[in-house]
């Protein structure tokens, strides 16, 4: 069994692991020690105890036959979570229950991968939980989130950075980035900033004025 | 080596194999029966000549230390494009390539998984091409299209069908989908027609005012 249950701060972030490609194990070892909380969706549960994880929550709509009930003895305690609001996506509903029990941040992994239909919904969709919940989705590739109106890191020299503008977002300013914003905009579709990378080791500063704008720390 | 010369024609949409995750052989080998002319973006001719596929056309910036003159060789005949504009994607110079050939149609494959930066901006910036190239992406569960203002394919009842707005579409109609649309405004991040479905078997209609939407049939 995974040792995460070793560490309950609720302030460090919950983990949902949602329903797409599975990553690297080791990425997803990483995350479970530090993380108080693991959230499962639906079926992804069968996949999840093979690799020997304590689940503590699983939720979902259940809707294809699946019975999640003979998981509360094999996993117990465990919650069981019956979302069935079909106008919504499991990983919301998920985003919904952490906002409800006032856990603050959440990793997310298996988003992504697989059908891109939910790899687009669920990148595109976490700018709703804007100031509800701060979300930081993962796979073996990728780190991503959205940004807030003052974004201040210290990255080292190149690190490749993607901004993601879902939508049209407006006053974009950086410092310290190989392709400079200077008061621009993007606009999803027609001129996004996907493969801009940092100029030096230090801090990066990106600013913008309206819309919503994500970053993506991806590599090879 | 592949038999996709045998058939050339034109009329046949190209295909365009991109750098992302590998799709199933099986996908890739009934795309290439029918095409007749395969682009490959730079680095993945390594990957794909492994695959024993004849490519007609290497195009890339080149700018990693890969050097395509190798490939001149090995499979002679070959035009190599060097592209070296940092503003476009690899992907978005061999549909101007593409176009300035007045090819008409494309499948692109390789174009999603890995990164989720070249995901979404693969997926994204095809809307840009309306009028100009009919672009079809596909990978191991997803088939994704822009679709024209007033859209019409027969489907068989339960096909799954998201609609993906780029940005905002308004004045959406469609009929024979389990959840209808009628006069809808679908906004990226916000509303999304993500995993609906077909009705019954028969003609699916799909009508909008203004702004892209793409169409993803995607399965588990």
């Amino acid at each position: 069994m995974s040792s995460h249950h070793i560490v309950r701060d609720d302030q460090e972030p919950a983990l949902i692991i949602a329903n797409g490609a599975a990553c690297n194990p080791e990425l997803l070892g990483q995350l479970l020690e530090w993380s108080p909380l693991v959230v499962v969706l639906d079926s992804a549960i069968e996949r999840v105890i093979e690799l020997d994880i304590k689940v503590d929550v699983l939720l979902g709509d259940f809707d294809r036959g699946f019975d999640p009930e003979i998981y509360k003895t094999s996993q117990y305690p465990i919650e069981i979570v019956h979302a069935p609001d079909q106008d919504k996506t499991d990983l919301e509903k998920a985003f919904d229950y952490l906002i409800a029990r006032k856990i603050p941040a959440v990793n997310v992994v298996w988003a992504t991968g697989r059908r891109a239909d939910h790899t687009i919904t669920n990148l595109t969709n976490i700018v709703r939980y804007r100031n509800l919940l701060k979300i930081v989705i993962l796979d073996d590739h990728s780190k991503i989130f959205l940004l807030p109106n003052k974004f201040e890191k210290w990255y080292t020299a190149k690190t490749p950075i993607s901004l993601i503008p879902i939508g049209v977002v407006n006053g974009i300013n950086s410092t310290n980035l190989n392709y400079p914003l200077q008061n621009d905009t993007l606009t999803m579709g027609y001129r996004t900033g996907s493969s801009n990378s940092v100029a030096q080791d230090g801090l990066v500063t990106i600013t913008h004025n309206n819309g919503d704008l994500l970053l993506m720390e991806c590599i090879d």
